[in-house]
């Protein structure tokens, strides 16, 4: 496809917020932004599409969660993390089959399309089936197998591996593969570094759920005698270190974020699923003056309970605000970064997460005549703190609407919600 | 007007949650909820309306805000309460027009009901223009004028006491009228008393800011020796006490509590301005466990930075999990009651933020068809934490339609969005 957005306002992080208030023509050519200028006289074979209408931002990046979590939203809202993953979470996921995991992640996809998101990353099972929906949907994820281990019986680092590589690269590059063990509190420090291995040897990263409550901390250092990071770097699993996404990190030493730090970690927040789980509120102060590169995610839709990532960015940034009682701690700049590039350097998408030259033409187009954005004193400001996905209109990724006028196009919601809701009657009842 | 809504759902905090996966009739008679029944035989001049498709709850009751200052949304985002309201907010304020206040009210009445919201209050200035609003937007509102006062100047109090006789009852009831003393920090404790004392004797309420910020606290400290609450209960204000709504109370101690709680006041929770402006979070186990009637504001556009209340009450719900680190301190019950009756309570509306028999027939209709209630397995919980704006379809005030099928019938917002974007232009270059 080539297209030109006419008069287009864009908002993104590597230019100046002044900048949104001037339109400017976008040439879209294949999978890329071939052209940002004044005006630009559309090639022979282009179409035109008029954008006066819309602020035009990088899609959102989602850089934790489990998309196939639609399926349990709602069934635990008043109990704390070992509580809701034991006793409610596990048994039903246990009677999760394939094509309930293809549904699920379908209506995830859709929620975060719908609020914003173009790349999304998962941790889950049946994960095949997920690299199907994300194909259909026709956005970007970085997909790993989650697994919970003590001694890798049944290959389950084999099975990991072998996914990654049926995967990795795939739909055009839109699908990245990744490892994915579990939790400290679910596989061995072995298993842990057998994926770190495995994941440096093939250059991809490693998703990891780390220091999520105090809980986690206290029985590992009962066991270990320190925290998991610490353990695992006195163990030597940092010294030649693979591309390792830590999602939550909530309880954090100076010790730990530092040696994150010189292993060129990510750390994703999960502010809503923290909090709605009790598991705690990061000090933010040692987490942005760290150096690490943070980015967002919102976690499955068991505990946030939605896929919205502009929601996130909100209660992300209040809370760290309000935490700090330092209302200049993180600008409005530095957080949509966290929700832009920080997350596709996160999950190892180059030229994602910017509106520029060369980039991806992954877009969103928000309504600017929305009643969020008016009157219109600042509209980074507006997205940040007042709109919400009421104003998303249209999504592109890699040149291709996914979204028009509020409609998916790779998605048949109907369907999807008849599905998810039949599913979901069975395993709540199971 | 007499209606029939057929097999309607309802979620209220008054019925058993289980209630709401049970559909009945709702006869709505007048500005009344006439019946509640599993059939109901339309009377013969009634108009029946299919409801099968909605959750039907009370509306919520938005019991602190500044209308107005939507006009200056999105002006400061990165500076603390005392920074932004000296030098963003208040020079504005002094170039704003009668006119100004009427657009932005109605900007934020059309905010608040297409997220909602069926009941206000407001505290600002030019209050007949807010008042000339609320009557034409067709809601529920508590209104005040807010006023910063040393020595009473200017006839200030007379003044406010001559709005409160204008508009209190007024509007078939809709609209309530109230004393204002704008906070500690600007009103003086004489002027605070006077407007205590004329409150009660005129019977209505007093909206007042209180213990916002440990600043506010120390300025007053200094001068008086202890905090605005306990010098105000030291002085005899609360002897004999008015229907106090104090808003914000950020900063407590458990003496300041328990002097609310023996006054009969109640606490408005305002989340999301007081982490936006680094204001802090509230110690939530002292105020849950006090027995003072807590209820929910947005503030004003300016610092939150829409009206939205679903909003506010996932924001607090989660920062109450959080910050106490456990995910059963609050209820899904506790917190929307806390977003209906209790509001409504404090405002003093009576019959109001709840959906029985008897009461006003305020009601919001949230599409279920939203995937944000899919998959059904609790209403409630996918209300709460899951869903947005989008899913309000209508709203009833006082039995009349207020939005339908996502339209305002009393506002003109293409023209509120026209003028407001105008009024704002001239207040920021101004």
């Amino acid at each position: 496809m080539v297209l030109v957005l006419r008069s287009a306002r864009i908002l993104d992080t590597g230019r100046g917020s002044g900048d949104a208030t001037q339109t400017v023509d976008i040439l879209v050519d294949g999978m890329k932004i071939a052209r940002i200028a004044d005006h630009i006289d559309p090639p022979e074979d282009a179409s035109v599409f008029d954008a006066s209408r819309y602020l035009i931002t990088p899609g959102f990046v989602n850089a934790h969660g489990h998309f196939a979590m639609t399926l349990l939203r709602g069934l635990a809202d008043e109990v704390s993390l070992e509580v809701w993953l034991k006793q409610y979470m596990f048994p039903r996921e246990a009677l999760m089959n394939g094509d309930d995991v293809y549904y699920g992640s379908l209506l995830a996809l859709a929620e975060g399309m719908m609020s914003g998101t173009t790349t999304f990353a998962d941790m889950y099972f049946s994960e095949d089936d997920v690299a199907r929906a994300v194909g259909e949907a026709g956005v970007r994820a970085n997909l790993s197998t989650g697994t919970a281990s003590l001694d890798n019986e049944h290959g389950k680092l084999q099975k990991s591996e072998e996914f990654v590589v049926r995967w990795n690269n795939k739909a055009d590059g839109r699908i990245k593969a990744s490892f994915g063990p579990h939790a400290p509190y679910t596989a061995s420090p072995e298993f842990v570094q057998e994926n770190f291995e495995r994941a440096r040897e093939l250059g991809v990263i490693v998703q990891f759920h780390l220091h999520e409550t105090r809980k986690e901390i206290e029985d590992f250092t009962a066991v270990h005698g320190t925290s998991p990071i610490t353990y695992y770097a006195e163990q030597g699993f940092f010294d030649n270190p693979p591309r390792l996404l830590a999602a939550h990190c909530v309880h954090m030493t100076a010790r730990d974020t530092e040696i994150l730090r010189e292993a060129g970690a990510s750390i994703v927040l999960n502010i809503q699923s923290n909090l709605k789980l009790g598991s705690g509120i990061p000090d933010y102060r040692l987490l942005l003056g760290s150096g690490v590169n943070l980015c967002i995610g919102t976690d499955g839709a068991a505990s946030n309970d939605n896929v919205d990532m502009l929601e996130e960015l909100r209660v992300l940034g209040l809370v760290m605000k309000g935490s700090t009682q330092d209302a200049a701690d993180i600008s409005n700049t530095s957080l949509l970064a966290m929700g832009w590039s920080n997350g596709a350097k996160a999950l190892g998408f180059e030229d994602v997460g910017t509106v520029s030259e060369g980039a991806a033409a992954d877009l969103v187009l928000w309504d600017l005549d929305d009643e969020s954005f008016c009157p219109q004193n600042n509209v980074a400001s507006h997205l940040l703190w007042s709109a919400n996905s009421r104003a998303v209109d249209s999504v592109m990724v890699a040149g291709s609407w996914v979204m028009e006028n509020g409609q998916l196009l790779g998605i048949d919601l109907d369907k999807v919600r008849f599905e998810v809701a039949r599913r979901a009657r069975r395993l709540a009842s199971g």
